[in-house]
């Protein structure tokens, strides 16, 4: 098969997605089906991250003959598939996670959406899908948010979290690039990541496996970045931790937390107030709130913002002579995270708190870049990050 | 969430796999549903690796309450699933690659079919999908491979490919492991795995990206390995090379190819004839093929044969010098794969060929491996690694 299917790709694939022939995303062709019942709303309350879908979804197919056909917005329901295509075996997957947001004068809000249609397009790169039109998409997930919109919980701490996905459907189990693929939005009522809330977490720092490497896959928002750590997750909350923390390299650089970015404000080696937080450099996930919260911090201007290595043995050195000041993990599904505890090599590092307050034992930087990114992103706050649509 | 889930997880999911309440997969349980219409046959020469599928399929489903249900060998036909399904979001998902060969005396043969399920069950455990009782699996395919035997090509290199799976299938999109799983078996007849045959092929060696990294996934074979893959094969195809080399480390060892192990027959460093082939160091997938042509060299007892690092300087210095003698590819899909070329740094290697044989050019030593692996699957040569089902 190879060698005229190699050569059929050398020729029409590098091209094909820039091939002006092909057609690309298009909201404007959008063909809309109403579901005709309706799901009951779930409480606030009872909302669990991740479980409770609204009553439609997008979806819209690419082949690499036609490109993109036209986009449908329709009920949600099961996806069906060949039990050869390309994603059941060989994780030709993408997605995103976003929120969009009900401001107090009932506008829907999303936050720096074009930053997950940007990555989005760079993770279908890194894995051989398709590119399409990211701003097409916003359009139909505007037109989606508003009419699901009863989905979107109210309340501060709430939001309609977005799923924007990308799956190669091939039905070939040769491997090669996809040339069917198909991309859907689901949407999903949720209220805090964690079940405690907002509310400090306890990190176990993993040395047994490793998440990424330099020239591997590791700032793509790929599927298969995240299978091989729920059994490091999985270790971590069986004694105890909510999430495991990734290390790299022989000396234990930090890198990221199993769903968050990561960052540590302490007095460094120099004496200094510093906010750290692993550089991108390729095995690090571009975070959306990691990059509002550098942007925050480099405008208070009030300490120094660095992105760059700190290892594990580096942090306790600072546990112990009482230099971190907070640490806090920081994504889409959790805002900020503060971080109270973290075990490494058999021994809990106590991160500092906040004494005074028994509910989030957050302390206050770490609350102050959640509420600033909250009071932006549900539209207390004007700013260009919060769009309205 | 995470709170009570991650309790819940904590004491029930590590035994989950090993609790004695929980159901086994049991083949004497199975559900046949045969199908109503049967597909036309394809021509051997018809056959494109991977695309045409059989009448039947296995299906078996399990969660975390019940263990494995009873199977099920019924018509081949698409899953349906919910689009919030773990699968699709964070590549849960792993598979294997097996054939089913038909016999001189009609019998229908498997090729070490229990290393099969052996490392199917590591990857699962790698990426916490559940255990299943491999011997059962093996009867499951055993009545399918029977069932759909009319699709099992009589000409020797031609087989029955069998694709076990196991994808996770919980509808939720929190990052934990799956409570909710499903095995399934598809088939497709196939030819060579190259449209070329049996014939030498070229690799380009992929200094931009690497596959694998100690302490992470490169043994199991998990759908995630595969899609990085993706856009170095299409590079590799770009410039001619039917496959991508994966290499590792700042001294540019070996690995393996995009679908294969590797192996080099050389005169070494110390002039002695060697076969040699990258560690199974934890990066490395533990190849059948593989595993075969080192005990069947071990038996010949010819040369020296090493599991080892190689670099691509120490290889290229060998092609200069005269001293590589063969080259080859294993893998189930290939069984052996001469090769011919080897692009470095932008500079192609040759690896000498038979210049006798137009067809395969491979050398003799290739062939042999060829031939003996093929008399075994075939029935030709007793051995107990091949089992009549």
């Amino acid at each position: 098969m190879l060698s005229s299917r190699f050569l059929r790709q050398a020729f029409t694939q590098p091209s094909r997605r820039f091939n002006s022939t092909l057609t690309g995303l298009d909201a404007s062709k959008v063909k809309l089906t109403k579901s005709q019942t309706l799901k009951p709303l779930v409480a606030n309350k009872d909302l669990v991250f991740g479980h409770t879908f609204t009553d439609h979804m997008i979806t819209a197919d690419w082949n690499e003959q036609e490109g993109w056909l036209a986009p449908e917005i329709r009920p949600y329901e099961n996806l069906s598939l060949a039990p050869s295509a390309v994603v059941f075996h060989y994780a030709s997957e993408c997605f995103e996670g976003m929120k969009a947001y009900k401001d107090k004068n009932g506008n829907i809000r999303l936050f720096r959406p074009d930053m997950n249609m940007a990555r989005m397009n760079r993770s279908t790169a890194r894995i051989a899908l398709p590119q399409f039109e990211g701003k097409e998409l916003l359009k139909l997930i505007g037109d989606y948010a508003k009419l699901d919109q009863r989905w979107i919980p109210e309340a501060r701490g709430y939001s309609l979290y977005l799923r924007p996905t990308m799956i190669g459907t091939q039905e070939a189990l040769g491997v090669n690039a996809p040339s069917n693929a198909k991309l859907f939005v689901i949407g999903c009522p949720v209220g805090p990541y964690y079940k405690t809330g907002f509310a400090a977490i306890k990190l176990m720092a993993t040395t047994e496996y490793v998440r990424a490497w330099p020239r591997g896959t590791g700032d793509a928002k790929i599927g298969g970045n995240y299978a091989p750590g729920l059994l490091p997750q999985r270790m971590a909350a069986k004694a105890g931790y909510q999430q495991n923390l990734w290390l790299f390299g022989d000396d234990h650089q930090l890198t990221e937390v199993g769903t968050m970015n990561l960052f540590v404000l302490w007095k460094n080696e120099s004496n200094e107030l510093e906010l750290v937080t692993p550089p991108l450099d390729g095995a690090i996930l571009p975070g959306v709130t990691r990059d509002s919260i550098l942007s925050l911090a480099r405008g208070w201007n009030e300490f120094k913002v660095s992105e760059r290595k700190v290892t594990m043995p580096e942090l306790r050195e600072a546990v112990k002579n009482n230099r971190v000041v907070e640490m806090f993990g920081a994504g889409t599904a959790c805002i900020v995270s503060p971080i109270k505890t973290i075990e490494y090599m058999g021994e809990d590092l106590q991160i500092p708190l906040d004494p005074n307050d028994s509910t989030s034992q957050a302390g206050p930087y770490t609350k102050r870049f959640n509420n600033e990114i909250m009071d932006i992103q549900y539209g207390d706050k004007e700013s260009d990050w919060s769009v309205v649509i």
